[in-house]
């Protein structure tokens, strides 16, 4: 066994604290990497508060890690010991399932093994994240990174990255379309960057005027202050799609009027409250409310290479692992520009 | 003026009764038919009660009107007197805007004219439905129906008809298609046949099971007991589409679980409250709630030709104009198979 020095939640009311674990030893197909960086996403404050549903404790949250190959197992062949690697939120999946079969783990049908608060797929042991120094995973959810990216700045790309860069790719977003994009977090940001990237004309749609000047840094074309009747009015019936990447309450009725005909509105987020929808808001132009959620393997691995191509990382702020506290509670004020990247060498 | 016999709704508190008022002359492009028959429908009871928005009284309800001309304006080309003739929900649309240039007159930008408890496009005089002996309409919104087809039975197919025809067009339901079809009333028992007719597998969803003989009768392939809790999980992760013909509150969360990944449930119905969405019954399976509002003109006119060249009618039951009272309780109670149409020569 490996032994791991992580940071772990023991339990849902207790705040996270260094503990040691052991990971399993590198299998036939494993790829062991320690653990250079590791994104902070909301999900990571939401699960250890059991805010969506009970979780496995102790949990070691930390799903957007990036780190270089110590060991291989004897039948890998995709990594050797120094490579770059990287993982997302998956660390295995059924594989037989119609959805694994099409590339889409996320959506695997009998439960895919999420890389932490989960369980690998003998269905018993529990997986651990990335607020660690070292992790073991199959190399087939194992993803390549190109040499010389900043490393810091690619984590993000593992969940707040293809949460955004999925749903784009599959409504074909691009040349011709007008896109908003709904609060500018984690996510929003790498949706304005992907949404420019497409081609889109973007809107960044936000309760907060001092995100303007940010949001055309960031590529905007455009910026509505959502809390003014005046721009609201301008943008109804305006928009191809809406990517909403917001987790808190909001009034889907008012977004999915600035919708044109036949338009989507595209959830990334998980607001805490189900969404209430009026029937008009809908068939008042063919509009659909859609979900999203994160991305297959092989899209991963898509979006990384896009995103190397094309100089697209994250804006991130890096911090000690001991300023885990401090980030969270800045990260619930929305006071973050725009993800907190762990440097897992102050472990 | 054109002195017209109808049923009006002298406010939200009062039955329908016998009302004469003037319709306008025949206009250069208008043409006038003497009402057959009118289907009933549910939207007919929820518009004299207000149960949607404050209407227009008094009001003569009746959106599925058919008939034969009886005079032409000097400018119309498409009908001569002695044609069948028949106009669903709209008489008249901006024509100007993007949805009306591309035959999407029911998502009409400036505001369409609703066949009743509608404005004409003055944005001043009432429009009154087909509960009368008489209409005069713009030819534009008038539909061509071949000689020979069962008249009654084809007026529901005005509003049923196009409700459900078009969404399932508009999503390409087919062959190689699970649909589900959810409620068999008016709707639902149009979009079955017409599911059929496409070349879909489908399934009714439905709380009596007392309906399956006739779900089948009408050439449904499955049926699903959704107070059943064992049939409701063999049914998950199963159908490509739901079309949802429910106007009473329903557990959306429930039926989206039934859907496949990339499935999308396709509302048309108007429940009286906003329907709950738990983001998770979305993103779990790139799903999507959509809307669909009755049909463009020129879909119109597909559909009525298509059910004419596959021997599609509604079912229904014919009624007195007097018994229009009965009518509207049976049908708050589900108590109809599946249209009721006015005989208009009770009038």
């Amino acid at each position: 066994m490996i032994e791991t020095k992580a940071y772990a939640a023991q339990d849902e009311n207790t705040p996270l604290a260094p503990w040691t674990f052991e990971r399993r030893e590198v299998g036939a197909h494993d790829v062991q990497f320690d653990i250079l960086y590791c994104g902070v996403c909301h999900s990571d404050l939401h699960q250890i508060k059991n805010d969506w549903f009970p979780g496995i404790f102790p949990m070691v949250p930390g799903h957007e890690i990036v780190g270089r190959v110590v060991k291989v197992g004897e039948h890998v062949k995709g990594f050797k010991v120094g490579d770059l690697a990287a993982t997302g939120c998956l660390v295995d999946s059924c594989r037989t399932c119609e959805n694994c079969k099409r590339d889409l783990e996320q959506y695997c049908l009998n439960g895919n093994s999420q890389t932490y608060n989960g369980l690998e797929q003998d269905h018993k042991t529990p997986t651990y994240g990335g607020y660690s120094n070292t992790i073991v995973v199959n190399e087939d959810f194992v993803l390549h990174l190109k040499e010389g990216v900043d490393l810091a700045a690619v984590a993000p790309l593992l969940c707040a990255g293809i949460t955004t860069y999925s749903p784009l790719r599959h409504w074909k977003v691009g040349k011709g379309h007008k896109l908003a994009v709904l609060g500018l977090g984690g996510l929003g940001h790498m949706a304005v960057k992907f949404g420019v990237a497409f081609g889109a004309d973007v809107t960044v749609l936000s309760t907060s005027p001092k995100k303007e000047e940010d949001a055309k840094k960031l590529g905007a074309h455009h910026f509505v202050v959502t809390t003014d009747p005046k721009q609201v009015e301008a943008a109804k019936n305006s928009f191809d799609f809406i990517l909403d990447t917001v987790s808190a309450e909001h009034d889907f009725n008012m977004y999915l009027s600035l919708l044109r005909t036949d338009g989507v509105h595209i959830c990334v987020g998980v607001p805490p409250k189900p969404a209430e929808i009026a029937a008009f808001s809908l068939l008042g132009g063919r509009k659909s409310l859609a979900g999203s959620g994160i991305g297959g393997i092989k899209e991963t691995q898509e979006m990384l290479d896009f995103c190397a191509e094309n100089n697209i990382v994250s804006d991130i702020e890096m911090i000690d692992i001991k300023d885990i506290h401090t980030a969270y509670d800045r990260m619930e004020k929305g006071d973050v520009r725009y993800r907190f990247v762990i440097d897992m060498a102050t472990l």
